[in-house]
């Protein structure tokens, strides 16, 4: 018995560990987040469909996906398989490649401005009037915009309203109203400018096209009228949607939202969806009509087990809502029920298609992601996310399709959508003029602040983006984590330098214990926001409190300081961040790297520096060679050698000083620093070499003029027509006049001055003489 | 009803999720991991004493400990708090440190080599042989070495065993005895020879400082003995300490070891010992012994819920172990009970001391974690660890220690041990010359390796390092990966390249359901094993059968591969390797970095690619230049190109391949590879040329040889010398021989061969006066 060990009990938990809650769309509340197989979580993300630049709300959108799954993969460890759709066959794109197309070859075609052409483009813009903004449709009552009289009647143009009430009436109609009739107003304007050149005689082709492109917008929709069916080559609709999916990942990566791990393309599955609507129909929940399919949606509500619109049962009669989810080129009759969707669109002339049971047609929206993920997932995903905007009716047209083919009765356990963004308060729209792409947000913001903006923000609500929330609680944010991480590296810098100035007592007393436990409460309601559906702006507030903590720590300790809890509680705030998405770098470094979109690799300078030095001196090398052989031939070298430095490494950041011993300097440098300063030199230099340009004009002209001068030889110059008839009437056998006009010797003085000037002209005569020589 | 959300119920967990199990010293077996605060793991790990260089021991102890470390915070996602203490006051630390002290002085004070420098090693010899090597202390039975002539009855160096029977003399006794024996050997050895050389009169300081310096072993325990109350500064034992605690900082941080979160040292904690000890005399558990002070086992295993030795309660009487654990310079007298342990040590005159109740005296050497551990975690830790020859007597004197000042039960959850090291199947120990320094080991294997060998075993077993396993298993494990990382990497290269080759078809059919299916099982188990009380070895070979799974998949695919699926694999793979500490580089980058051991940034590849074509292309501007001029001058810059591919950038891992467009392609590779291909392929050149030149060589040498037959005329051939007087006896004009030297004609073939001979000669002369001609 005394050799044994005594018995040993389990640890008793004195607090309870909070659980993860996630709130979710298909309860409209928090609910324990349970993933069906172990630690895997199978994660489907509605992705964008590509035909423009991305915008602020894809950033507000994806970016905030992008946090939810790190903290589900690096904070919760969870075995994440994040699958994201591209839509690349869709309506929308249909039409803006076939109109980009048709005004393309319109314009290059277009050779001149012609009478004709004006008249073309005034029924397209009569039209687009008519069909857009004609009473009912938007336009202000008592206008009659379509008479033939119409700029009389065009209220805007003609100043019929001011600002304010313009604004006013616009408020009163949809909010695509002021987009459409600026679109139309810019024409009218544009046309009216070309109708008076072509009047006065300017028929130039760049009068035509600068028409043309005035007029794009209503052009397009003019053409398409016309020739849409003549659009058959399916690269129109593929270049566009693989340009813009290009443009999408671009703009991701430059705001380091991770790449999903399964990418699926609409365009890549069409056989599967011919299959999968098949299986539909053969369940009973589909019909078809005139080549198109339909999901039948009153079957499917009252089938056992299943349920139509889980997500948002009250919108299932949402007019607006069902017609934009079918889009703009979808059939609208022959329906059993205004509720019932297409799975499988008729294609007509000039719409992509694609072979199936029900002739030539294409994929309808929601069935993409209904095939695709459950090519993945199967039967069931534990989440699906999406914006907010998508969960009617696409989500629940995706889910009602999914359980008719599965017949199963919940296909997604948890689904999520990202709150909407504004922008000041008021909907992001290109009307209301605050539209912002992710490239123009960019050359604004880091991406590390457009993140820290979203992670201010619940993950589910709106989001209102600001410019006093950017300059204000944002940049506060980052100044706040910038000086604490400079501090502690600067403390653990001196420690490192200097190991000796430790005092040989230990520094773990009241106030470190204390902090300790602030650290410690720290992680534990960091986690605890973090469990309480993603409370990322509670978590961050957890961050910076103890940060504060830290820093009075700090600044009341002086020298007794304990460099290494500072260090570890900075260490862990760095490893928060980065976790977050918004720092770079190793786990457990200290600090979030550099403020900069795409740099922040504090290692660049030592990876860098040997092969730029390699770089260099080769370079040296050359110059050296080809400048000892003094040969003309190798004056390209030396070109080669300068466009190195001043064009090719300038972006690059790279900047070679060029030394008398003939080793050049390397340093490297901001990029966009060295652009500037190398600007400011070649303008500099520009300037001088201007003037210097002027100088020696000026010297030219002035000799020219003197060489000008000295044409007339000196023999020559006191004689018609060098002075006029009668100024003398004798020379000598030089030209010296002897007599004045009236036959005067001249004074003593006129003599010597017409033998002084007569000194200097014949200098100027040889001069000429010898120019005149030589210029032969 | 029909506009309510339908109810929703928590998704049902398909397989029953493991939890973390930890093999716990306290029970001998895996319990599950509980942590007692919520998501904190409180740790305290057994840090070093510092006193000389970190050996493959260590490195098999902290390497093992980081593994764990990072499993616990890096995958499971514990908020660890890491503490460790530095052992900077010990009775080896303070021996060595005197004895050192002690030597270093006499070698300055010793300036020549005297019989009486003779004399003192001699006695000292003497002594040390007698202390601890005579009769019963190791040395074979039979000799007598501390006769006056000690040389003839020194078995070893004159001779009285052959190797086979010394090393199983030396078997027979304690592992020591080897080494002090022959120190003892090569200390005699060198008094002898200085002894011969002082008797012939080289008398000089270089002579001395030899004879101290080969004699040093035990020239420092005389002088100790004589000396050591003398050494009073205790910057002599502090600075020994700092010394050794930075090396051992700059091995961990070679092997990728993180440093604790918090550092204690014993010295400074002294006042809090001595607190400690003072509350453990209060609370009955200690007592004092002429400034010493004890701790009372028998009464603190007999109080109530309390029990002395949990770990290993059958080793309470070990002698031993209890010896060892005392230390060399502790008194051995006055305790109540064998099994009773110093909590303080009155310190004699040369050793360091610090004041207190008792006296000055120092902390006992268990005490320290006691009090350290307390005075961060307080009364309970989740987990303790160290090496496993620290069982016992050391963390079961701590458990008591701590549960009598805290008077509680239990004051560590879980103790962990790692496992022993072995090389090629033996303990290490100087003895054994198997001992290896970390510095030793990384000259020969990088950080990567080691720890990979670490990995391929379980944590709490013995290691057995060897050669064979170094070069077999690990290196083919470090090879699988690198394999498929460069694998991997080139066909995402290919893709992104080239986005347009993508066929339109996704790649989502059986094979990548299959291996995404493999994949998930792969993340399971890998998660098992690692709940299976940390099973690396295991998880391991999960690692390695997802890649060689993925690699068929890879090889059976050919254009249909689904590139996302293998990269998001390959990914993954990396953040388990980064995860182990394998490799560097951020979280879901692809690969695991260089071999090397300071290198392994992953985003090389990335960062440079810009600045290296910028290079190549430099350079093949300048190449094109200088190739097209045709110049004999610029022959200098193509040698510089040359030597830009071959000698600059190949160090660098830069290879340069020149094309016939004169675009030369670059890629970065393993430095070493590169640097193996390029002195290969010269080595082939060089070859090649030797041949060649061989040829060359030997074609000289026949025409030499041709050219002087040609040296004598026809004329002249059969004429003496060139035929031995008598041949012949009569020529014609041409010199051709008519008679024979008997005055007979020739015979018809006779005469027909001198004639063809001649012609030759002929011809061959006349090649000999054409060279000598061209010679001149």
């Amino acid at each position: 018995m005394a050799n044994q060990q005594p018995p040993w009990t389990l640890p008793t938990r004195q607090t309870e560990e909070p659980v993860l809650k996630v709130y979710n769309s298909l309860t409209r509340s928090k609910t324990e987040f349970v993933p069906r197989n172990g630690n895997h979580v199978k994660w489907y993300n509605c992705g964008p469909t590509v035909y423009d630049a991305s915008h602020m709300g894809h950033a507000r959108n994806y970016v905030t996906q992008d946090i939810l799954r790190r903290i589900m993969t690096d904070y919760f460890g969870y075995d994440v398989h994040f699958v994201m759709n591209i839509t690349d066959i869709d309506d929308k794109i249909i039409l803006r490649a076939r109109q980009n197309f048709l005004v393309d070859k319109f314009r290059m075609e277009t050779t001149a401005a012609s009478p004709e052409l004006i008249t073309e483009l005034r029924d397209a813009w009569r039209t687009y009037v008519q069909d857009k903004l004609s009473k009912g449709k938007g336009l202000p009552d008592g206008d009659k915009p379509v008479s033939g009289d119409e700029e009389k009647s065009w209220p805007r143009l003609v100043g019929l309203y001011d600002d304010k009430t313009w604004k006013q009436e616009c408020s009163k109609r949809d909010e695509k109203f002021e987009m459409l009739f600026s679109a139309a107003n810019r024409t009218l304007s544009a046309i009216n400018t070309a109708e008076g050149l072509v009047k006065s005689g300017q028929t130039g082709q760049n009068v035509a096209h600068q028409l043309v492109d005035d007029a794009r917008d209503i052009l397009a929709v003019a053409l398409d009228a016309k020739f849409k069916s003549t659009v058959t080559d399916p690269a129109v609709f593929r270049s566009l949607a693989a340009y813009w999916e290009d443009q999408f990942f671009k703009d991701m990566g430059r705001l380091r939202v991770r790449g999903p791990d399964t990418l699926t393309r609409v365009t890549e599955y069409v056989p599967e969806i011919v299959s999968f609507v098949e299986q539909i129909i053969k369940n009973g929940y589909g019909y078809e009509v005139d080549g198109s399919v339909y999901f039948d949606t009153n079957v499917f509500d009252k089938a056992d087990g299943h349920n139509y619109a889980k997500l948002e049962p009250w919108s299932k009669d949402n007019r607006a809502l069902l017609e934009e989810g079918e889009g703009s080129l979808s059939a609208k009759a022959g329906r059993r029920s205004g509720s019932d969707f297409a799975l499988w669109k008729a294609s007509k002339q000039g719409e992509p298609s694609w072979p199936s049971p029900w002739g030539p047609g294409r994929p309808g929206w929601h069935i993409e992601c209904s095939v695709m993920a459950s090519a993945i997932f199967g039967d069931n995903m534990d989440i699906h996310s999406g914006g907010s905007d998508l969960a009617f009716p696409h989500h629940d047209n995706e889910m009602a399709q999914s359980e008719a083919y599965h017949n199963c009765g919940s296909w997604v356990n948890y689904f999520i959508h990202t709150g909407h963004l504004h922008i000041e308060g008021l909907k992001m729209s290109k009307s209301l003029k605050n539209f912002i792409t992710i490239d123009e947000i960019l050359q604004k913001y880091t991406a590390r602040q457009l993140r820290l903006a979203f992670l201010t923000q619940l993950w589910n609500t709106k989001v209102d983006f600001s410019e006093s929330s950017m300059s204000g609680e944002v940049r506060s944010i980052e100044t706040t984590f910038n000086n604490f991480f400079t501090i502690v590296k600067a403390l653990v810098g001196q420690v490192e330098a200097d190991p000796s100035q430790s005092d040989g007592q230990h520094h773990y007393s009241i106030p470190e214990v204390e902090l300790t436990q602030a650290f410690y409460e720290t992680q534990s309601s960091f986690r605890a926001s973090l469990c309480d559906s993603f409370n990322t702006p509670e978590a961050l507030v957890h961050l910076r409190d103890i940060v504060s903590r830290t820093n009075i720590y700090i600044n009341s300790q002086g020298k007794n300081l304990n460099i290494g809890l500072v260090s570890n509680i900075a260490r862990w705030v760095s490893n928060m961040l980065r976790m977050f998405g918004l720092g770079e770098g190793e786990k457990y470094e200290l600090g979030w790297g550099q403020a900069g979109t795409e740099e922040g690799d504090v290692n660049r300078e030592e990876v860098l520096m040997p092969y730029l030095r390699t770089l260099s001196s080769f370079r040296d090398g050359v110059r050296r060679l080809a400048m000892a052989k003094g040969d003309n031939a190798l004056e390209d070298i030396l070109v080669l050698c300068d466009n190195l430095r001043d064009t090719d490494l300038v972006p690059l950041g790279v900047a070679l000083a060029d030394q008398p011993d003939g080793k050049a300097l390397v340093k490297l440098m901001s990029p966009s620093d060295l652009i500037k300063a190398r600007d400011e030199k070649r303008a500099l230099v520009d300037a001088k070499a201007a003037k210097k340009a002027a100088a020696a004009e000026a010297e030219r002209f002035k000799r020219q003029q003197r060489l000008e001068k000295g044409r007339v030889p000196a023999e020559e110059m006191f004689k018609p027509p060098n002075v006029p008839e009668g100024t003398y009437s004798k020379w000598n056998e030089a030209g010296l006049p002897m007599l004045d006009g009236d036959g005067n010797e001249l004074s003593k003085s006129g003599a010597k001055k017409v033998a002084k000037d007569w000194g200097v002209q014949k200098k100027l005569h040889e001069e000429f003489l010898a120019w005149q020589e030589e210029a032969q």
